[in-house]
């Protein structure tokens, strides 16, 4: 089953990124001189969430806004927004979509810039983009991305480590592989708590901040392999309005890693587990946040919050696996789902 | 009950605001010697839903990018983005958010320049900014938007237009009463298709390019009104990946007026139809599109794309409105959500 062992993969893959450091270096410092006024992403899926990452990530440390790409706007309705000032970054595990392609060559007819951040070097994205950063993951022969996902954040965390050329972030990033396999170690634990879910229909997935990202992700693989219907939510908009619906027995899954975000975070999950007897399965290293969890999931202590989306899906794609074989479903290949995304 | 009479005041509003064109010629005349390199905008809610339509339209007809700004980072993380080239754009009903209004302080101390759309001309937000665009829609009462929500678009509309200078679409916009008129014609035939959806848990709502605004915002509706679990997609991501979820009888709402998208969009409404056995309840002009509705709801001929939304959200707004009345909910003031969003 290349699902299971591809996630298991994650501490060896982010081991390697670690170790193209330099080459990172290199792009940053031609990035560096470039000096975009902004960065303007095209990515789909689950490369679309990494792109969420890097929006928290590349203006909180590096003082770059990133405008997402509407892909549409360039193949349906042939209209070209003008990028001067842009940095074009596309995020795309195969390096084949034809929309992604389409805005990379486009800011080079305009005179802009690319950086590629895909799996595959070879590529027409590759070929097509200035920069490329390869995230040297392997074969993913799953449909459900897991060990791209994590290689593309990586990819952009080396990168901001490099732009801003920061070395306290720098000695940081050398613990990932460890934490990465301390939460592997809670396969069995998960594999049990998503029996739980079994019956389940509906959900939603909250996160803010930097794991804005890991609740649109942790809800992809949710719809994409369980078939549950599940709803992420930054923690801002849920309390405006969607909470609503949130009534006792509802399942709330929440990615909350401590950080600047959580003492904020922390009131909404008691009113969700005290007002509304939501049913809360949370991934999180802080004992107060965990305590309100029927189900939490503990991570390792001390992973600084820039770094926590990297470590804090691997629990969750461990939980959509299992709760996958549970239903009986296939964890390989999906109904209607392709690997490689063709929309024009 | 105030929803259902704002809802009704639509064409009286977008009467008005027509009328206040030559205002919106002078800020667009400003921003044209600005000549900004991109929009950076902030919204919350219902205005970040209208958000997604000025990135399509202001895309599309100005060629001017749009990035979605990150509050967060301004208020948590503190940290503040370079913003230079950027026209802040903060659209807001009540000129009242602090995270909004923080976006517009810290491009002030860059030097951009900022616009404010709102319902509030004497509001924090108003003061703050350097033009300020009043939608006039008069006070909302109900808690869930719907009469600004069309406002805060057709000002975008009306600004992309003078942006542009363009002749064509200047006169298009003269019969956007009419149609909103036609519409609302529609309130008893909805009222009567709401009943079939009484005990319907969740579904999925689905658009594109233009119209992913109105999947976002019919999806919003739906959630805060009717409490239903309710998650809008694009087209294009919801076939690569979420369909999975959809088995027969699961209800799918899509906004599908006439335009470039649809000729792609009506093989995915057939799969769904044929293939996956779904529910279908389309807001549409194509008489193809709307056979293949179980529940289909016609709106005029001859709208043009760029100003479908306008219309288009308005039977969707009648929907949600008759739907809570059907499960007896309160439509004036939805448990747990509060008019002006305090979110840090």
């Amino acid at each position: 089953m290349s699902l299971h062992s591809e996630i298991h993969e994650q501490p060896t893959i982010i081991q390697g990124l670690l170790g193209k450091q330099s080459e990172i270096t290199r792009i940053a410092t031609e990035i560096r001189k470039i000096d975009p006024a902004y960065v303007f992403l095209a990515a789909r899926g689950t490369s679309d969430n990494a792109g969420r990452y890097a929006n928290y990530m590349w203006g909180a440390y590096n003082h770059l806004p990133v405008a997402l790409a509407t892909p549409s706007l360039f193949t349906y309705y042939q209209q070209m927004p003008k990028l001067n000032g842009a940095l074009i970054t596309a995020v795309s595990q195969s390096g084949q979509s034809p929309d992604i392609i389409a805005v990379v060559d486009e800011g080079k007819r305009q005179g802009c810039a690319s950086l590629a951040i895909t799996n595959a070097p070879d590529s027409p994205l590759a070929h097509a983009a200035n920069f490329v950063i390869d995230i040297a993951a392997g074969p993913e022969k799953a449909v459900a991305a897991t060990k791209t996902y994590t290689a593309e954040l990586l990819a952009m965390a080396l990168l901001s480590v490099e732009l801003a050329d920061d070395d306290v972030r720098r000695a940081e990033l050398q613990k990932l592989p460890i934490w990465a396999q301390q939460v592997l170690a809670l396969d069995e634990e998960i594999a049990r708590l998503a029996e739980r879910f079994r019956y389940m229909e509906h959900c939603v997935v909250i996160g803010r901040g930097f794991n804005y990202a890991t609740a649109f992700e942790w809800s992809l693989k949710l719809k994409e392999l369980t078939y549950s219907v599940a709803e992420p939510y930054s923690t801002a908009d849920f309390q405006h309005g969607p909470i609503a619906m949130v009534e006792r027995g509802f399942p709330v899954f929440v990615a909350a890693p401590s950080g600047i975000i959580l003492p904020d975070m922390l009131p909404l999950l008691r009113t969700l587990r005290e007002t509304h007897h939501a049913e809360l399965t949370i991934i999180s290293d802080s004992p107060e946040a965990l305590a309100l969890a029927q189900s939490p999931i503990q991570l390792p202590a001390g992973i600084p919050e820039w770094l926590s989306p990297i470590i804090a899906i691997i629990p969750a794609q461990l939980f959509c696996y299992h709760l996958t074989r549970t239903r009986g479903f296939d964890t390989e290949a999906p109904r209607t789902i392709r690997k490689v995304t063709e929309t024009h």
